[in-house]
Order: C-alpha cells, then structure tokens, then sequence
C-alpha cells in the first residue's frame, strides 16, 4: 500500500555492511597471521578463501565477492596502494637498481615458464597439444606485486634495495608477460590456422608499453613540478591528496590504453611525483602526501586481498587429481621464481628477492582467463579441470609467496 | 584473433580516469566559488549540474552519474561526511540542544509544508485533487544536512551552538519526514480507496526509527568503550579508522533497516565515539580517529556534492512554466525553512539556523521518488511537469542553501 521500501531500504546500505563485516574479518585474521609470525596479508588472502566457501554453506554470510561497492573499494585499493608504494622511491633509486631488476624478471619470466611447460608436459595427458603446456607455462610467469608491496611495507622494508628490486622487476615483469601472451594466443592462432606468427601485433604492444614508461618516466618529470606548482596557486583547502590520487588515476588509465596494468601506471605516477615538487602544497596542509594516503591504504587494500581470495571457487578447486597437479606446478613455479632471485646479483638477498616474485595473484588469472577464451581446432584450449588446477597453483604461489617473503625478511635481520 | 583486451583495458581503468576528472573539477569548481565567496559545496553542486548538461552535448565528456565506481564513492561520502560530523559533538552536547532542535525541526517541518501546499493550492490548475499539495507540502519538509554540515565544517562552525541545533534538528527531522511520507502515502491510498488511515504503520514507523535512536544512544555509549578496548587487544596496526569505520557502517545498516536514513546511523554512531573509549589505540597510531578520517572525507565527499548534481535532469526543468512553479516553491520552502531558525530561541542565531536547513537535496528527492510510484485513482499522483517542478525547487533550495548559510556564518563574524 505505501510505497515505504522506498524511503526506508536504501540499497546502499547492505554495501555499508558488507564492508563493516570485511573490514572486522580482515581486522581478525590479521591477528591471527601476526600471532603466528606469518604476514597479514596472507592472512587476508586466506580469510577471503575462507569466507567464499563458508557462504557456500551458510548464505547469510555475505558474499564479499558479490559486493559491486566492495568491489570497487578492492579495485581502489591496489591501485593507492600501488601508488603509496611508488610514492617511497624516486626515479633514480630506480634507475639504480635497473639492471638487477632487469635480471630478476628475464630469469623470472623464462625459469618459471620453462619450469611450467615441462611439468605440463609431464602431468597432463599424452596427445595434449604442445601449445596448452606452452600456455600454462606463460601463466606460471606472471607476477602479482601488489601483495609482495604490502609485505615489504609491514616489515618497513619498502625503500630497501631488495624491495625496490623485486618492484622494478615486476614493472618489467608486466611488459614481459603482455609480450609472452601476445606470443602464445598468436602461436595458438598461428597453429590452429597455420598463418604466420603475429610480428606486427609484437612490436606494437611492446612499443606502447615501453613507450608510455619512457615518456611518464621523462617528460612526466619535466611536466609534473609544473602541474603542482599551478595546483599551488589555487587557494582551496585539501588539495594535495584528491589532486594527487587524480595524477595517479590518470596515469594509471592512461598506462592502461598503452596496454599495461593500471597498477603500473600507478606506480609510475608515484615514481614521478617526488617531494620537491609537492613542498608548497604539503606545508601548507600540514601533511605530507604519504601521510594523507596513508589512510587510504589501510581502509581499502584489505579489501582488495580478502576479495582477490573471496573470488576463489573452492568447489573446482578441492577434486585430489586437480590438488595434485596444482601443488606440482606451484612448486615448479616457486622454484622457477625462487631461482630468478639470485639474478639480482652482488650483495642482494636473493631468497628475499626470489620469495617476492613468487605470488601470481590476479596477474596469472588475467593470463588463465585470456586462455579460456582460445580456441584449438574448435575446442576450449584449456579444460575445465586443467584450468582448476593452473588457478589451484596460482592460488597456492599467492598464499605462499607472502609467508615466504616474510620469513625471509625477518631472517635477514 | 588475440584476446588482447581482455589483458590490456582493465573495465575499472575507465573509473580511474572518471575519478581522477571529478577531482579536477571539483577543485577548479570550488576554487571558482571561493575566490566568488560563495561555499565550495555549492560550486561542486553546480559543477556536476553543468558537467551532466554538457555531456548531454559533447559525449566525450565523462558522464559522472553513469559511473558505478564514482557512484559507490559518492555514497559512501556522504556517510562517512556525517560520521566525521558526528565526531565532533558529544551525546551530552546534543541533549544540551535537545530543545532548540526540536522546536526547529517541528516548525520546520510544519511551516515549509503549510506554504509548499498552499502554492501548490494556488498555482496549479483548479480540480487538482487536494493529496496532491498535500503531497508537494510534505516534499518541502525534508532537510539534506550533508551539504550545510560540509559548509559548517569549511567555515570552521560544526561545533558551534547552531551548528549543533541544525545537524539536531536535522536528524529529528529525519524522523517526522518518514512520519510525514508515510501520513501523507497512506492518506492518498485511503482518498483513493476509501480505507481508513495508517494509524498501525505510522506507529510502527514512529516506534522502530525512536527505537534505534534510543537504544544506539544509550545501550551503545555503554558498549562502545568494551568494544574498543576488546580491539585495543589485538596487536595489528592500522585498526583505528578500519574498525571505526566499520562501526559507523553497522549502525547506518542498522539504522536503515529501522527505517532512517543511513547518515542518521553513521552520525549518530559518530556522537556515541568518544575520544575516552579510542585513547589507547589513538595513542598507539599517533593519530585521532578525526585526523585519519580527515583524508577519506576530502577525497570522498567532492565526489557526493558533484554527482548530486549530476543527477539533475536538466531536460526536464528548463521550460518556462516549470521554472516559475519550481522558482515560487522553492522561495515559500525556504521562507519556511528560514522562519523555523527563530524556533531556536534565546542568543542563537537564527538566521544561521534556517539557512543551515534550507538544502533539501537528495532527502527531498527519495519523496519525489516516493511519490511518483504512487496512484489516484488509476492516475500517477505527480503529473510530469508537477514532478519536474518540485523536483526543479528542491534543486534550488539546495544550491542557494549552502550560499545562504555561508553568508550568515560570515556576517556573524
């Protein structure tokens, strides 16, 4: 009769509950990490897992990866976080630690592959086409950074040159692995169609990316004490941190249409931006951009681990045969990014190095979801269960690469 | 033949770059209305007016209320808005307001519906059946307070004695605008069907949405301190603005499913924090809860004030008739509204007061909404134009409201 639903459901207000139980869960199953000396986030990584199969039980749990508003706020989160992360270090500090970087990644592109192509080719059927080891070797050499920067940052080791190795080898990390599925999906096609190999989409993609890294890394430092310093002649209160975010959030778009991950855009953007050029506006807020940021960070990057494990199905996952396969291409792929490590070279940790490059994360399932999407003489190229057990290893990587990193860390002290 | 995209455009970098837009205009906007000494909340309002107008001409220009990402932001800006608000009153401060509030909210829900029914009783065409100016009467009684709690806040007055008699009265007016809505719903479907009045209904509303103002305001200053000295346990970092957070969203979810708004929830969980119960942990974080909200409010609430705006249609209200109907509502509103500041008596400002309740915004808007479900009849209650034009007077009360009161603050001076 009275249209009361209206005024009195307002559908943002199951958001507003779904972030209140995430933020206590998260809040909870860091404790208990931190307590057992493993990092929080892979406590909020587990937690997520957790929480997606438990409401498969029980439904009035809610469905964080359901959630559009938390959603976002994940979305959200790893991109500040990414930006708090570039925000530490300065375009020279990494310049520095370019050719070690630089090491890091070729090792830990082509060790993992390799190392995933022949544990394919030894587990999976005979008569498997070579192309599908080849794929679940490419999706083994992904690199999920965002998890391995927030473990740095729990134990402060952020602006150390280990930290700063393993995120310049990830920025690379990302440009190698857009090549490396350019170059299977094209093999895929070339095989499936006998055409020649894509050359031309090569060179493009890998034109774009590097040629956005160039310019945001050059011309964006020319033209960004000047942005801030027009920002400076506004006379509005609370400039620097929406002015700031937007920098980032432009970067990262941009980088995006170049082909990169919006991650590393945000990154970039961090890079960039450096104290000197914020020093008028930051003394007149009284705060410095990485103390305005802060905040953020620790309200959505929880959200954006316990989501990246809420969006795990445990239900595809959890058969024997595909546990198995998935623990054996972990393995395979932790020992490929284990040994890429000792690429950083003279006086670097190599286990620290090596440990961080391990997670996947949602990296390694963009590569498995562009996989289902390729066609082999008609079929799906990957299986269904072939697919469990390549995102079961990349879950593990994820799961285990933070516990590895944080040992590691500890140990070096 | 390469699902290239499905690596390369991340869906959620096109919200980046949406996000990083709103914050440029936003600052300009504000910056605009500043150096124009008008609030800056008026100039994000008629910036995201101007920006939905002209995206209608040049679609390359982002459209902000069609973004999901920008839309879950706003919301949760408004929240977390009057939460800060929230903070920085007491309980016992707001009982010491009790009164005046009251007096306030009563004539200001009163006077605006006398007069907003009485012009529609003139204006519109003779044979309008009387439930429909009863219904825009009780259109003209809804206080938005997020916009002039952001004004009292630039203007350094949320905790002056009118700033906390017109967030009191607002959220009193919270309740009797659901009485009012639900009186007036059922006395159209009565007129319509003959029935008798809602009197069940209207005592249940009344009851649960007291209920929970009752209970969070006494039962919940009792458990607060426990609660957060439980948290204080935990070892983790960064817990002070995820678990506030989190407890200001549990109670707007609260709240809303007694039938308030989700800022009376959230600002009401504001009131019940007080700086005793969070002294260790703000102790151990080096930062008051005020302090670490501060960025998320600077970042957040822009994007609330713009995408109100935004959601005007501005098709709908430029025809001259419509403009005069809606230009000679919102003028009796405001009288009304204006004329409820003197009920806040001895040694307060009262013009501060009724401008600080002129903006109606989105309040005004969920009983436009309310009411255009509706039916007399077999006939929608709000023909077209009538809805444009009340909803065209909600608009301007809510641009000229903030205006106004930044002048009666500075006059005070």
């Amino acid at each position: 009769m009275i249209p009361m639903a209206l005024l009195s459901v307002d559908p943002f207000a199951h958001t507003l509950m779904v972030l209140a139980f995430a933020w206590v869960v998260a809040k909870l199953a860091g404790e208990l990490f931190q307590r057992l000396k493993l990092p929080v986030v892979a406590g909020e990584l587990a937690a997520g897992v957790a929480l997606a199969a438990l409401h498969r039980k029980l439904p009035w749990i809610p469905d964080l990866a359901a959630s559009e508003g938390a959603g976002v706020l994940a979305n959200l989160g790893v991109v500040v976080l990414m930006f708090a992360v570039g925000l530490e270090s300065t375009v020279p500090q990494m310049v520095r630690v370019g050719m070690p970087s630089l090491r890091v990644a070729l090792i830990g592109v082509a060790a993992p592959m390799a190392m995933g192509l022949a544990g394919a080719w030894l587990l999976l059927p005979s008569g498997t086409p070579f192309t599908v080891d080849l794929f679940i070797g490419a999706c083994m050499c992904a690199t999920s950074i965002g998890i391995s920067a927030q473990v740095l940052r729990e134990q402060g080791a952020s602006d150390s040159l280990e930290g700063r190795v393993i995120v310049g080898a990830a920025v690379i990390d990302d440009v190698l692995g857009l090549l490396v599925l350019t170059l299977v999906s094209g093999l895929v096609a070339a095989s499936g169609a006998g055409g020649p190999l894509p050359l031309g989409p090569l060179a493009r993609t890998l034109g774009l990316a590097l040629g956005f890294l160039a310019l945001a890394l050059t011309a964006g430092r020319t033209l960004t004490p000047r942005l801030f310093a027009l920002a400076n002649r506004l006379r509005s209160e609370s400039l620097l941190l929406p002015l700031g975010l937007a920098f980032a959030f432009l970067l990262a778009w941009l980088g995006n249409l170049a082909g990169l991950a919006t991650i590393v855009g945000a990154y970039a953007a961090g890079l960039i931006l450096e104290p000197a050029h914020l020093v008028d506006l930051e003394h007149r807020e009284r705060h410095s951009l990485e103390e305005l940021i802060h905040p953020l960070v620790a309200v959505l990057s929880p959200l954006f681990f316990l989501l990246m494990g809420a969006k795990v199905d445990p239900a595809a996952l959890f058969t024997p045969a595909t546990l198995g396969f998935a623990a054996v291409l972990a393995g395979l792929g932790l020992a490929g990014k284990w040994v890429a490590g000792y690429g950083a070279g003279n006086g670097l940790r190599s286990s620290v190095v090596g440990w961080g490059m391990v997670p996947r994360g949602e990296v390694g399932l963009i590569f498995v979801a562009a996989g289902a999407q390729l066609e082999l003489g008609g079929q799906p190229l990957l299986s269904t269960s072939t697919q469990a057990g390549v995102v079961g290893a990349l879950l593990l990587t994820t799961i285990i690469g933070p516990v590895g990193l944080g040992r590691a860390l500890r140990k070096g002290r």
